[in-house]
C-alpha cells in the first residue's frame, strides 16, 4: 500500500521562518504511512494575472505549484500572520492555482498550522484561509488547531522547533488529518 | 490651497480589470479640489520576504509604493474578490508597506470599492482588508460601502465605468472619504 | 430503511420571515426519503446565563433544542442578516447548545442558507456561522452556497417562496447535504 | 465642563463573568473627567421579534437600552467570546438597538475588550463585532486592543480585576477612547 502523502506550504519565505520549522517537525513527527514533502517554489510564482495565464498559459513555478497540489492526498499549511490575515506571497499562490481547467484544491483535505511570537498564534489569518476553502470546495480540518504562539521561544537556533508541547500538537494534527482524509475518501 | 490628494490602488493587474476601470471613473468623478491618481506599479513588487528587506533594504518598487501610499492624503483601494478575499498581490504589497521603520499606512484614511461579475461585488474581500485596517492603524471609511456587482454589464469594451447609478457611489464615496479624512485631521 | 432527518432552524421570529418560508420551501422540495422538520421553539429559549445552567440545568426550551438538534441527521439553517452577522437569538440558541455534557452539533452536517432583502443574500452572516462550527465541529457543506437576494420579490404574499431558480438551489442544496452526511458517516 | 461619559456593556449575563470584572476595573481607572458606568439590563431584553416592535413598539428594557447607548458619549463593550463569536445575548441588544427611527449607534466611538480562560482574548469575537460596527456607522478604536487572556488568572475571588499589566492596557484604552471620540467629534 502506497504513502499517504501531505504537501507542506509554508507562508513565509524566510530562511528562518517559524513556520517552516513547524512543516520541518512535520515531516520529522509523522505518523507509519505518511510522508510530509515540503513545496519549496512559492518564491518563484509572479503576481498573479490573468492576462498572463489567457496569453502564455501558466508559468512554470505555477504549474508546478497545480501539480503539486494536484498529486497529494492531503495539504498541511504553515500560515505566518502578516496584517491579520494570510501573506499575500501565500493568497497569490493560491489566486494562481484557483483558476481553470481543473482546480487543484478541489476536495483537497486540509489542516492548517501557524506559528507567530504573538499569543494569537496566526489564529486571525487561519480562519480567513478557512473561508477561501469554502470556495476553493476544500474540506479543513476543524481538530485540532494548532496556534503556535509566542513562537520565539520554540524554535532553536539551527531552526528546529523543540518545543514538547508543540510537538504533540502537531503529531496529533498529522493523525487527525490522515483520518479525516480517509473518512471523505470513503 | 492644495488639492487633496487621494492614490487609487487598484488590486488586479489585468489590463480589462473592472477594479481599475472603478478608479479610473473615480478619477473623472472626484470633486473640485480633489485629484485621484493611480498607482500603476504593483506589478513589480517582488514576493514579500523579510531577510530581502533585512539584507538589501527595500526594493525600488516596494519603496515607491511606500512612497505613494505615505505621501497621499487618503486612499482608494479598488479590490477583485479572488478565492472569497482579497488579491495576494494587493495583500503582498501591503505586506510590504506594512514593515518599519514608519508605517506608511498608519493614521491613513481609506475608502474600499470593488467590482465583481457576481452579486456579491467583492463584499467578502472587502470585511477581510477592513479587518487589516485595524493593524495598520488606517481608517476605513464606513460609508457608503461600494459593492460593484455584475460589472460585465457596467463597463464598456473600452474599459470605461459607464453605469450611472454606480458612477453616482462612487462619487459619493470621494465626498465622503474627503469629509471623514478632515474631520480625522481635525 | 428510516428517513434521512434534517432539522430545519430559522433565525428569525417574524411571522412573515422569508428565511422561515424558505425553510418551509425545503420542506416540500425534499427528495425522496428526506424528510425537513422545522423547529419551532427558538422563540422560548431565554438569555444565555451559564449561572442559570450551573443552578437549575438547563431550561426546558433549550434542552428541547439540544435534544432536536441531536435527534437531527443533518441541519439546515436558515439565517438572516442583521448587522452584517447572524440574529442574536439563533446566535443565542447555539450558546446554549454548545454547552456540556455532550455537544449536539457536534460532527452534525451543516447547510446553511439565508434570504435578505439586498443583493448579498445574508452572505456577511454566512461566514460567521461556518467559523462557529469549526468550535462547534460542525461539517458545513461548502456547496451551493444559497443566497436568496431581493427576497421580497420571491416570496408572496402566503408566505410562499415561489422563486424557481431559488427553490432549484433549495433542492439541490438538499441533495448535497444528504450526500455530504452519507460521505461523513462513511 | 460635564463629564465624558463612557457606557460599559458586557456581553455576559453571569455573576462572576471576567468581562463584567474588567468593566468595573474601567470604572475604577478612567481618568480624570471620564465616567464609566455599566449597563445593567441585558438580561432583560426580550428575543427580538420584528413584529413585536411593529405591533407594540419596543419593551421597555429595549428603549432603556436604547436611551442608555444614545445618552452615552462612547461605548466600551467587554464581549466573551462564544463559540468563536460574540454572545447571542450581546449580539440581540444590538439587533434591537439597530433598528428605527433613529440608530443609537450611529456615529458613537467604540472601544472593544474582551476575556478568556484561552490565550486568544476573545480575538475571533471582537473582529466580527467590528464588522458590525461598519453597519451600525460606530468607530471602533483601533489601538489599543485589549485581549485579556487566561483571565482565570488575573481576576482573583471576589471578581476583582488585579493583574496589572491588564488594568495598564485598560487604562491606556480609556483614554485613546476619550482621545478618539474628541477627535471624531472636532
Amino acid at each position: 500500500m502506497s504513502d499517504f502523502k501531505i504537501l507542506g506550504i509554508s507562508g513565509s519565505l524566510r530562511r528562518g521562518s517559524h513556520n517552516t520549522a513547524a512543516l520541518r517537525a512535520a515531516a520529522e513527527l509523522a505518523p507509519e504511512g505518511v510522508v510530509v514533502t515540503l513545496f519549496e517554489g512559492l518564491r518563484d510564482i509572479p503576481p498573479y494575472d490573468d492576462d498572463l495565464r489567457a496569453g502564455q498559459g501558466y508559468p512554470a513555478a505555477v504549474e508546478a505549484f497545480r501539480h503539486a497540489v494536484r498529486e497529494a492526498d492531503a495539504l498541511l499549511i504553515a500560515t505566518p500572520e502578516y496584517n491579520y490575515s494570510i501573506p499575500g506571497v501565500l493568497k497569490n499562490a493560491i489566486d494562481w492555482a484557483s483558476r481553470p481547467p481543473e482546480q487543484p484544491f478541489n476536495e483537497k483535505p486540509i489542516a492548517i498550522m501557524g506559528a507567530s511570537q504573538g499569543l494569537l498564534g496566526t489564529a486571525r489569518a487561519q480562519y480567513d484561509l478557512r473561508k477561501m476553502c469554502v470556495f476553493l470546495n476544500a474540506h479543513p480540518l476543524n481538530k485540532p488547531e494548532v496556534f503556535i504562539a509566542q513562537s520565539g521561544a520554540k524554535v532553536d537556533s539551527e531552526g528546529r522547533l523543540t518545543d514538547e508541547a508543540t510537538r504533540g500538537f502537531i503529531a496529533q494534527q498529522l493523525v487527525a488529518l490522515r483520518d479525516w482524509s480517509r473518512r471523505l475518501k470513503g
